[in-house]
This record gives structure tokens, C-alpha cells and sequence, in this order.
């Protein structure tokens, strides 16, 4: 029997809406909602000196998991923490300075290096996430849910081969098309280690689960479905069962059929999909998350609500959809701009031949 | 009344495929194919100095543009130039560095800024452009056809105000969500100096014309429409009537229907799209060219032939197909590696079933 903050949970916008119910208003939270655009974060980072201590100590993470809740009347929390944990706990040492991004010190080089790779153990090597996720939840005290993540198996491949983020992807194609077979053997230990590590955050607390996968949309569609799809599918089908599940592949607006045939509970669209044409596409099969183009939020206030309404009348009717941004939120953005979107869209009345 | 030559070049395989006529074998030619990765290429460029020195001295695009014809058996041929010609033309002060990219001198601060454009003349400021189409169609003598080609105007645009490339394109967006009406003018200016400089191309010998829009896809559906399709459809109106066109967003696989409805000879696609997809949305429409990812050609040769024979089989029946890569090849390529492509390109048998 679940105990009562989790049935009113249950009862949230943000889940309702994932199991495409009615509800009163659309859900809305942003993709990084938690990060450097807040001044509160980054005063804690200060404290914290960097990005990965930020990360790996619960007490720090909880902070600036928080901070955007107090500010916004948002409907879910993400957990704080990065894609890259995993590798990072796989050995390949992470670290992630400004203006940079994420480098590993010791990247996959050749695929015989694969032997070196275990899976870690998410309740010691990535103690610190799950016990940052009991802490959240603790501090939320049921008021709204918490979403727990983790990067796509070939996003975080892409990663462990480049050493970083690469505009062209050479090496990691090099892998794929030169390669398969490990690079099947590598997203394999992904897909392994990802399971446990998101049925752990599951098991700490976490509300729902989303699957980050940045850089699926850089493939062929036959390689996006056997090297990204079908790992994450693999993943889908060893979480938790019940547990409602986003999947968001950047610059998958072709592939939506194929996504939703995952059996995910919800899509999270880029800012190039239609979201008009997306809904008649999958609606039937999935929520859908987004998806206004984080640019926006630089326009004068008036124009961000405008381009609010043409999101929110584009889904038309209202059950199934979390508004959400088409990526992450930049560092420039002015939280009062976010202030209004977040009002513009928990005040929006749908046209009245609109409603259900 | 035509002259011999033009009367055989339409006959060719590449022009046939663009009005979707059968031919003996499909036509292919590869985008970026005068480039770093051939050493011919690198000999010319030192010989020139720089980048630009290299595309406006007639005499050495000429010399590259026919460069990749003497190895291999493409089926067209492309000036050498570059996209930014036109905002050179303009003041802007291009430079084109290794390594970094294109830089202008003088990047567009400020909508207030647009008064100091005007638009080129084709015949005088740009010249060496059309110098360069004279000299290599007399050099071709009707061998294969030659494209001339631009940039799109939003393309155009984004490197206009940005200075360069930028991955979040915050400068261009900010123009586009904030002061839309000022890029719409921007725009406009770019449509009437692409429409003489292209027809002035067309004046000069080419014989189809493609418009390469690098960043439509970092726009939103309804954005894609109103800056970036809408001004390439008004350069298709004003061309020279009967001109073969091809159209290539990258990252436009979504829009592909909206493409087509400019009434474009031929769609360029990136290697994100699905071939046999493409084929069954638009194939009636237009002329499909494409789409290997340029990153194969990094694959061991077995590699690539299997892959040009998984696009050469999703497209099927072969009217209306023109062989290319999905973008431009990069510069470590193995020249033996694309003339692996070509033969197999041109080796290839459809299965019975498939041909018409």
C-alpha cells in the first residue's frame, strides 16, 4: 500500500499529464531548471568551488535542486547531477570547467580498452546521487515530483570516445562504422549500468525517469535505431515496472513513431518539432514534453508569452502535454523571463472549442 | 535555339535525374568535392596563399573546381566558391582561416546597422564569380554539367550577425525573436542579391543552381517557414525560368512536404533522413539527392559499399535520385575512399523487383 504523499503525487499535474489525464492547468518545468541563469546557484557552486563537488555532495545537490522551485511555481523537480556520472564512475575521471564542458582524463582510445570498464555499483560508487535523491525527497515533502535522469547509452559512448563533446563525432563514428560489434559491446555496459543506476534512483525516491539522449539525432535513421533506440529501449525494459518514463532524443522529430513504439510514457520534443503535427503523429501513444526554443526566453517578455500561447494552442486540447523548453536554459537568461513563462503558462485558458 | 553542347549537358545523367527521368546508372557528384582532403587541392591552395585569394582568382577555382573530375567520374561539377561571397561583397570583410572558420571583420551589430548595405552587383563586385563559371565551362566543354549555387538567406544572415558560426546562434535569434521585422528587411536584402547573383551565374554557364541553407534546421517549424523557406522561395521565383534548383536545408528532414511545395527541381537531404521515407513523402514532387553520412567514408571500403548499397536499395527504383553525401566531406578523407564510393555508385544493379 503506498503510504499518502505518494498518492497525491500520483495526482500531480506532471504525472497526470504523463498518463495523459485532464488536468487543471499544464504542467511546466525546464530542462535545467537548476543551473547557472540563478544567482542562488551560483553562489552555492562558489561554496561548492566546483561543478562535480556540486554534484557529488547530496547536501550541495539538494541546494540548487531546490532553488528554482522557490523562485518558480514549477511542477516537477529534476534531481541535480550530470549525464556523465556513469563514466565518470567507470573511471574515465570527469571533469567539467566553464566555457569548456565536460573532458574525460582517460577516454576510450581503442576498443580493446573496453576490458577496463566495469559496471559501478549505483548504492556505492554513485552513492552520492541516490543519496542526494533521498534527501530531495525528503525536502520536497511530497509537494510536487521529482525526476530522476540519465544520458542515452550512445550519448554517453559519444562522450567516453570523443573524451568530450565534438562537433562531427569522428572517433565515436569511427567506432560505429568501423567498429560495431564494440561499440555494441560498450552500450551494452551502458544499457547495464544504466538500468541499475536509474532503478536505484527509483528505489531512493525518484518520481519518474527521463532518458537524455543529446547527440541521437547525428545519426543515420537505421544507426539512431539500432545504436540509440534500441539501447534505451533495452533500458525502458529493465526499469521498475509502473515508473513513468520521458525519453528525449535532440533532433529526433523524424524518428517520433519509433520512439513512442518504445512504450515510454512520455516524448521530449526539440524546438524544430511541430507540436501541432507531433500530437497527431503519437499523441495517442505518449505524452509529450516541450518545446519552446530556450532563444526565446532572450525576447522582450511580450514576445515570450506570445510564443507561450502558440505552444500551448498548437497541442490544443490539454491532457498529455508538460510544457517544458526544446533544450536546456542558458546561463544569459533573466529568471523574471522565466517568471512569466511559467505564469503565462499556468494561466493560460485553452479556446473554449479547444476544451475536451 | 540551343547549341549543340547544352543540348547533349541535358541529356546528362545528373539533369535528367533532376526532372526524375530514368538513367543508365545514377548520378553522383559529392558536396565540398574540390577540397583539403585532395592533395591537388592543397597544392593550388598553397600556391594561391589563402582562402579566399583561392576563390577569387578565377583561374584557381577553375583549376579546383576541376580538380575531383580528373580523379574520378563524377557527374557534375560544382563551382568553387564559398556561401559567404555575398556578405563579402557587401563590406562585411570575410576571412576563411583553418581551424577557425569564417570570420567577418565587420559582423552586423545592430538592426541600425542594415542602412550601410546595398546590394552587390554581380557583373562588377562579384565578378570573379561569374569569371570563374566562364572560364570552367569553357574548360568542361560540355563534359558534365556545372551548379553554381548560394547560400540561403537565413544562413547568410546567422554568419552576418554572429561574425562567424555559433553553436546557440544567440545574436541571430535575438534579432529573430526580438526584432523580427528588422531581420525581415535583412532578409529581403539578401533575396534580391542572391536572385541577380545566382542569375548572373546563370547568365554565365551554370546549369542548375542549388541554394545551401546550412541552418534552417536550428529554427523552429514556423520560424524554418517565415525566415528561412519563405525568402529561398522568393530566389526561386525571380530565377531565370527553367533553371534546375536544388534546395538543401540541413536538418530539414521534418519539412521535407514544405520544401518540395517551393516547386524545387531537387531536394538535398542529410543523412538523418530515411531515403525510402523521403521517397514515399516527396518523391513525386522532386528530385532527391543524398544522403550518405560523410563520416562513413571514414569506414574500411567493404563499409562504405554496404552502406552506398543500403541508400542505392532505400530509394529504389532509380528516376529522380542523384547521389551525394548527407554534408560536405571533411578534409582527412582518403581520396581512395571516395573513388570506392563513385564505382559503386555507378556499379550498382538494382534488384529486378526494382526497376521499373
Amino acid at each position: 500500500m503506498k503510504d499518502a504523499p505518494t498518492r497525491a503525487l500520483e495526482d500531480t499535474r506532471f504525472l497526470r499529464a504523463l498518463r495523459r489525464e485532464l488536468t487543471d492547468v499544464t504542467p511546466v518545468w525546464l530542462m535545467r531548471q537548476a543551473g547557472r541563469y540563478l544567482p542562488e546557484y551560483r553562489a552555492t557552486r562558489a561554496r561548492a568551488g566546483d561543478f562535480m563537488r556540486l554534484c557529488k555532495t547530496p547536501e550541495y545537490a539538494c541546494e540548487v535542486t531546490l532553488q528554482p522551485l522557490a523562485r518558480f511555481p514549477l511542477d516537477a523537480a529534476i534531481l541535480f547531477s550530470d549525464i556523465l556520472t556513469i563514466p565518470d564512475a567507470m573511471g574515465l575521471g570527469l571533469t567539467i570547467d566553464e566555457g569548456v564542458g565536460p573532458r574525460f582524463k582517460h577516454p576510450l582510445h581503442e576498443p580493446s580498452e573496453l576490458r577496463r570498464l566495469g559496471i559501478p555499483d549505483p548504492e556505492t560508487e554513485l552513492r552520492y546521487v541516490t543519496d542526494a535523491v533521498r534527501l530531495i525527497k525528503r525536502e520536497l515533502g511530497g509537494r510536487v515530483p521529482l525526476i530522476g535522469f540519465a544520458g542515452s547509452p550512445w550519448t554517453l559512448a559519444t562522450y567516453m570516445i570523443e573524451g568530450g563533446s565534438d562537433r562531427e563525432f569522428i572517433r565515436a563514428k569511427r567506432w560505429l562504422y568501423g567498429a560495431p560489434e564494440a561499440m555494441e559491446t560498450l552500450l551494452e555496459l551502458l544499457v547495464e549500468a544504466t538500468t541499475q543506476y536509474l532503478n536505484a534512483q527509483i528505489a531512493a525516491g525518484v518520481d519518474a525517469v527521463m532518458l537524455f539522449d543529446t547527440w541521437g539525432g547525428v545519426l543515420t535513421t537505421d544507426a539512431y535505431q539500432r545504436f540509440s533506440l534500441a539501447p534505451m529501449q533495452r533500458i525502458l525494459n529493465g526499469l521498475k515496472a509502473g515508473t513513468p518514463t520521458i525519453l528525449f532524443t535532440k533532433g529526433g522529430g523524424q524518428w517520433l513513431e519509433r520512439i513512442a513504439a518504445t512504450g515510454c510514457s512520455g516524448i521530449g520534443l526539440d524546438w524544430s518539432v511541430d507540436l501541432a503535427q507531433a500530437k497527431r503523429r503519437v499523441g495517442e501513444l505518449a505524452a509529450l514534453q516541450g518545446n519552446l526554443d530556450p532563444a526565446i526566453l532572450r525576447a522582450p517578455i511580450a514576445v515570450i508569452e506570445q510564443e507561450v500561447d502558440r505552444i500551448m494552442d498548437a497541442f490544443g486540447d490539454g491532457s498529455g502535454h508538460v510544457f517544458n523548453l526544446g533544450h536546456g536554459i542558458t546561463p544569459d537568461i533573466d529568471p523574471e523571463h522565466v517568471a512569466a513563462m511559467v505564469a503565462r503558462v499556468h494561466n493560460y485558458r485553452r479556446p473554449k472549442d479547444l476544451r475536451r
